[in-house]
């Protein structure tokens, strides 16, 4: 029986390389076109010496495929995307371009009118752990940022199951890549290296989309969330801690409301393939090249607040990973399909 | 006229040969005498390669010195500096041994009584751009830690112009070099290296010291601060992002509050000759081996939020440089002297 | 069918870990075994969060098998492997103790005398590009140490065919954990980063590993090889650059003699695997995590010499990677079994 | 007494800013303009906010000042300079414009006809090692590049004393910022972190300038010299590792040649403020933002080699601090003023 045909808009990008690697490594789908710009003409394994022997070209426009992922910047994905939804592809979206239900949110934080305010209802927001049955039957699937991904899923069950007043605070520190490939001071070698620093002080454009996630799982509530990212000098990985206070009366006291806690969210997560909740606070190493997040929920007894700390490989459950698993949902595979890697330690 | 003798007690732990680097190169007193138990009868340029020529041996006791450092680990130093107190030297003590005014915090928070209450109540806490004359006087100084360092002055001029409410959260991020130079696997090079993660989310023994001091700066209040240290893949440096609610009215709303708050931080440290109160989020590199502190507050707008971050190298600022800082007050000295170099960057 | 059960002997090193890494995501056999001395007792995924979940406790002796690995440090793995011997069990061997065949080696460069030479004759050297055919019948693999593994591989071809002259140096270039799990001040994140240093310069005990293999290619020639080995800041890879004069005549000049050179090579290796012989000089990233060796061999025409630089990730194809590679040949599984895993990038 | 005024052409490069941090802490000279063309217009100290407040604008144009320093790229600074010589100003250029003897070089390594020879003649090559005398009494200092520093300075005693025959291999091991502060993807953060890798194999341009210096040092001979530079990850410092054979006769068998070699190397560097000949194997950790250069020679008895290492902060000996050190010795002043800084250890 024939595989699965998908193409990758963008190879040349992290996210778009990154599927490059885990589709050509996948048992069930074929990987038969790629595009790039820039790199248009030129093989895919001479230009990334990593992947094995694909026999693939890097072409300016997309083949025929079954299934597309788009790893375009924003507001060029949609234009990729338009027509191809128009076919009936089904496509996965790693843009930020049909996340954001509000066609207004991206007049405000994108700086441009949605083209298709129609689409963004139709379109599935890609966290399996929250929409999985939604994602099955979807015909495009807007794959969530890296930043939301941490912070969403470690402060879900929380606020799902109202245990948290809406004074949230994420701050969250990611791997350079999540920069992207592009040249840019920022990313030059000598300037990030042995640099810690905060950015986007003003608003990130990752913080709409963690608040109406969130919202969605609380909709009675009026969520005041401060998102502060922060650059650290390591390759991959976001830790996200979050900070919110907790409601009295929910939890016992001392250290039977950890136990409480920590069964609440293994609960929450009980049938998760991806989603380890552990008893020790989680180091993004342990995530490296994985599609696991390693959530760690715990008290500060002398606040009364919730520290949630979650860690994920930014390039695999921050977006190519988690596009792979909504691909397989798309296709009816099992879940983890071409995701079983262990991450790389040390 | 003689030079002032100092001496350091450990100058084999990295706050103490970051004290040797800085002591050989001040012009106005001469390092006459090291101490380091595993190391004693190696030559310090021996031991310490980047050192330049000493001519010091290291010792098993400390010699004749008119002001002793003590960078041993707590505990252990207040057992050093209490004889030494007795004969009447001055010292600047880099350990906690002396920072808490109350012993109590002592036998909570690092597990042994203190041995010398009424000491307790004669030493100054050394952080010159709060305790400045009280330095001048003091026989015995207590080094704030490195996390209190940054966190106290990011959040100082805030706390005691009462712009904010009791509601504090301190996320800190951390080199390697702040867990010390005593082996361990957390910073085995192959655990540490492109990782980050958070610890002590139980209470970290800077918590109390941080405490203390914002309280004796608005004693009114009734502060609840939740502080939790990570670690970051660089050798040097801390970055502090630090949280809490403003109290309305108190700064204008928008740009112009923006403005407000940055002339409100700038007046507060304006005779300071190591803080530098900038207009852009501040990085960890651009403090690197310097005894700066680069501070830049900012509004949360959508939330009323003050989000302040800090960036101090934490063996200069945070340890050997503010110590020398102190000793420079103690002598009478110009308080920048030695300590004039600039950081090296990149 | 049942699967075959291997075992693991000192799972706690890194050479361990990442033999459990693969072998527990190994689809032909079953981890059913693993020991560590000071962790026994606990769950190996407790121990080692990044695996999944085994079911499997960290045993102080090992459990009945069918295969063994030893991750012992020499010296003591002959002690563990010796009755394993006895018994009929099918060994492969990451430890220096089955590697070199003369038994007065050991004495000299391990400070050791060897306690079964009848053992190292019959004991294959586990590389498996020179020795495969022994190796499918082998009782007991000696796998190759890291450094051996890229300067053979790089070297071998040339060496082989004659190309070069004695006169050979071997700058090599290593990640950090190479030196493994124990900590040691060289390996102290604060001392291994942002430094770069040569060790070893009286001899390192790769050398005469090294030197036997290169002179059993080449039994008539006299070799005078140095090799110097070198710490470079990174956790995983090892690049090197070997040098040797060319014979004259063998080769034809200018361009054409470089294509001849890289036609040479991937003759040499055409069949294999896991080496990829490129035309650009390889970047030991392109390996990470990967069982792949990348060689570029190079002609420096000025002074007619051969230049060589091969990468690989010392803990895959220069440690469990390669002993894995092995024991698929012992079993005969395809020998890419479990180690198609492409090189995680960026 | 007014001080000398110096200025910096193009400081916004890596050279360029480290000249100024040590320019504006340098006690005996002004820095009374800087030049830069993208960032014209700009404060100093708003552009780079490690360094302290100067009051200089960038400037377009250099403005008047009694010594320049060219941090220019190559062909540019060559124009830059000629109307400061034509005016009489003394001139250090940190590009390698002036270095090369032969205007032939300059069309087979960089690709342009020199625009004037006759300076060329006239320009001293700035290694005080060297040159001191010369340096002294120059009006144009051709500062060295960073790889031949490090390699001149390993290999001169043995060259010049006739220790070693032609067969000079050369491998080198650099810090990323040796690359530039311009973009480049091969220096992109996520490409250059956990990377080590060769390039220049072809020939780098550096070649010809250790060749023309070793030359002088020991006219009667033909070096064959093969120069391999690498990248590692790391902000600053050059590792080098230069193999050649000894000539017979010249050293004493085993421990006692070693002493020997030491004592030749410490005699050839007694009067250097700035070499450290060392017993053990330099890290480039210990140069860190100083103008040291540590050296150890060693033999390799097994093959009758000869192996120096020697390491440098490739920023500070390696270029912005060796020009200073030249203009010290241009203006009369103690060579080591405003260099006297160690390294920032750890």
């Amino acid at each position: 029986m024939a595989k699965t045909r998908v193409g990758i808009i963008n190879v040349t990008g992290y996210a778009g390389v990154e599927l490059a690697r885990i589709l050509c490594q996948h048992p069930e789908v074929q990987l038969t076109s790629v595009t790039g710009r820039s790199a248009a003409g030129q093989l895919l394994d001479d230009f990334f010496p990593h992947l094995k022997s694909t026999g693939l070209t890097i072409e300016a426009r997309l083949g025929e495929v079954d299934l597309a992922f788009s790893a375009m910047p924003h507001k060029e994905s949609a234009q990729e995307i338009m027509p191809l939804i128009e076919k009936g592809l089904k496509v996965v979206d790693i843009s930020a371009d049909f996340r954001l239900k509000n066609p207004d949110d991206y007049t405000q934080w994108y700086g441009f009118t949605h083209p298709d305010p129609n689409l963004l209802t139709k379109a599935v927001y890609g966290l399996p752990e929250l929409y999985r049955e939604k994602i099955k039957s979807a015909q495009l699937v807007a794959n969530p940022g890296c930043y939301p991904t941490g912070a969403i899923l470690a402060l879900a069950p929380a606020v799902k199951e109202g245990l948290i007043g809406p004074d949230i605070i994420i701050d969250s520190k990611s791997g350079i890549s999540g920069a992207g490939r592009s040249l840019n001071l920022t990313t030059h070698y000598t300037e990030a290296n042995e640099d810690v620093s905060a950015y986007a002080l003003g608003g990130h454009r990752h913080l709409p989309e963690i608040t109406q996630e969130l919202k969605l799982l609380s909709p009675e509530s009026s969520l005041a969330i401060t998102f502060i990212p922060h650059l650290t000098p390591m390759t991959r990985g976001i830790l996200t801690t979050a900070y919110a206070p907790l409601v009295t009366g929910k939890l016992a006291d001392g250290k039977k409301g950890e136990e409480e806690l920590l069964n609440l969210y293994r609960d929450f997560y009980k049938d998760e393939p991806f989603i380890k909740v552990i008893a020790t606070p989680p180091h993004t190493k342990h995530t490296w090249g994985s599609n696991y997040c390693h959530i760690h929920p715990a008290i500060d007894h002398r606040t009364g607040r919730l520290v949630v700390i979650s860690a994920i490989d930014n390039l695999v459950k921050g977006a190519a990973g988690q596009a792979v698993q909504d691909m397989n949902l798309i296709l009816g595979l099992p879940e983890t399909t071409g995701l079983e890697s262990l991450a790389v330690y040390p």
